[in-house]
């Protein structure tokens, strides 16, 4: 079994240090990844003065095998690092619901040792996920947490028949666009940046606004779908000229502070609210299958696997200038 | 056609007086329904500074038609009153959702001349509800508005395997109880009156719980239907052992103030916020056949239908101490 040297990022007094380690032993059911890329999220961000080993969205090739793995080998591409283990019996692992099991294991919520900025990450076979042929390893990792996320929110939600609206474009926002407009619904944007409406466009919008006049928007959407790190001003997006009655308010990231909705608003025009944790795994599978068929592609820039590389993209997603997702590649994986 | 005297109550100076008029011309879908009994909601109090024709949880017998009615005749039993028109070709009329019809007319929203505190009520063919013979009028009332509102709320959300969390046992959360139980749920009853333990388990609670120590329930409920006129503290109702993962909550009344729900909790347990109003009318007759088979019985104070009468209902209303429903029974009608 692995006794191999080991490297994994870790914030330390706000930057990122490498820590020299040993990859520990296999357990039966897990799989040791050599990690080709692995994308960096803004959850990454919010994990750095915790000191753990940082990286969720991890693409790489199976080295080894514990003795008991059975649907995966060495040599098969695979994904995963966000999702880590859930307990398997209970009510919420039975419905395929088991990102939500009380017992699960996610990125920074333990196995804090173990991250994808590493030559290696050891995930349970269950927990990592074949990457279909048609995505390029660099375009899977942004699917692993940011894809699973805006997809496992809409699917099911979203109709085709029906029009979405996505406030902010960056990591989450940029494929929220591309996942709602091959749902076969009509994607409405809305964000600060208006020079993005080009790039809003190309991945499937059919209407871009700015975030401070929304006036012109053509017909109400359906669902609202916030990427944002802010709620907005809900005084401005729950009217019926922006969110027809019973539309759907998901948001996607956890801003500070309350969600202070309106009550009369959302009783007298029936909003709901549904919120989304990344996917469930036999949603994430569907999401790669469907990202292959519709040829979802993230947009991404490249930066070495390496302290200097995650530094420099933790400082460029710092300052919001990523477009759209960060994407670590080890030596020799270019 | 009708030529005949009426009185409507309205409020005047925060009481409520009777106003004389005549029926008007019923308009060809018109049904004209001789009152025999109607009950009072915190939403009449609401309306009390707005001098509208109060009342809208109204049963009666039609005693005239409109040239194009087809579906009633003269002498049928209906309810109705809260929702009054929907325009019939929108998005939300023909998919079932015309509670939430855009040109919708409902109590408070137009008509301000017709209500069910009156001998006559003029209502839409089709937005009156047959009611079914097992159903006493005096029990039916409050299953126009109230019956409507949480059946409305639970059906098609609530699972015969969930357990069921009811905040307040009063107008609706009494109803809610049985219908919940009817459901197939497991219901858990919180209440600031713990001297109504009895009660709720006799509408069907298999838990109750004092308001200010939930500390003992048995285990997390599913869904959290809020009956009062408060929010509830959240940071005591969103935790692991309240409300479980991806729990909805359904707030039923429309509390002044933001929802100002905690975005972590939200977020990280993937709760969800389902709102309702009443019921569009196929569900509101789903509703009446389903308490039909049920058996289920709003418990009601009588009061008769006069200016006295419902000046009393109202006093008792406001003190918070009517058990559980007010229902004005029209001279005769007893």
């Amino acid at each position: 079994m692995s006794n191999i040297a080991q490297i994994t990022y870790r914030g330390v007094e706000n930057s990122v240090k490498s820590v020299t380690s040993k990859v520990p032993t296999l357990g039966p059911f897990d799989v040791l990844v050599k990690v080709t890329h692995s994308s960096l999220c803004g959850t990454d961000l919010a994990y750095i003065p915790y000191g753990i080993a940082l990286g969720h969205e991890g693409i790489g090739i199976i080295q080894e095998i514990g003795s008991a793995v059975t649907q995966l080998k060495i040599g098969d591409r695979v994904g995963g690092g966000y999702h880590r283990g859930s307990c398997g019996h209970c009510k919420y692992c039975l419905n395929g619901q088991d990102i939500w099991c009380y017992e699960r294991v996610v990125f920074g919520e333990g196995d804090y040792d173990n991250g994808t900025f590493s030559p290696y990450y050891i995930g349970r076979e269950t927990y990592v996920h074949k990457i279909p042929d048609a995505i390029p390893s660099e375009f899977a990792a942004p699917l692993q947490c940011a894809g699973a996320t805006v997809y496992g929110a809409m699917v099911g939600i979203v109709k085709p028949s029906q029009r979405v609206g996505i406030i902010g474009i960056g990591g989450l926002g940029h494929l929220a666009i591309q996942f709602a407009s091959k749902l076969g619904a009509s994607v409405v944007v809305f964000s600060h940046s208006a020079n993005k409406e080009a790039e809003a466009r190309s991945f499937g919008a059919e209407e871009f606004h700015p975030l401070d006049d929304i006036s012109k928007i053509a017909a109400p959407v359906d669902v609202l779908v916030l990427t944002a790190n802010r709620y907005p001003d809900w005084s401005k997006f729950l009217i019926k000229s922006v969110l027809a009655r019973t539309g759907t308010i998901i948001p996607l990231s956890e801003p500070s502070g309350p969600m202070d909705l309106p009550s009369f608003q959302m009783f007298f025009d029936g909003y709901n609210v549904r919120t989304n944790l990344v996917a469930s795994r036999g949603v994430h599978n569907d999401m790669l299958e469907f990202a292959a068929r519709h040829k979802i592609k993230p947009t991404i820039e490249t930066f070495p696997l390496s302290e200097e590389g995650l530094s420099k993209a933790i400082e460029k997603l710092k300052a919001g200038s990523v477009r759209y997702r960060a994407v670590l590649v080890a030596k020799g994986d270019h």
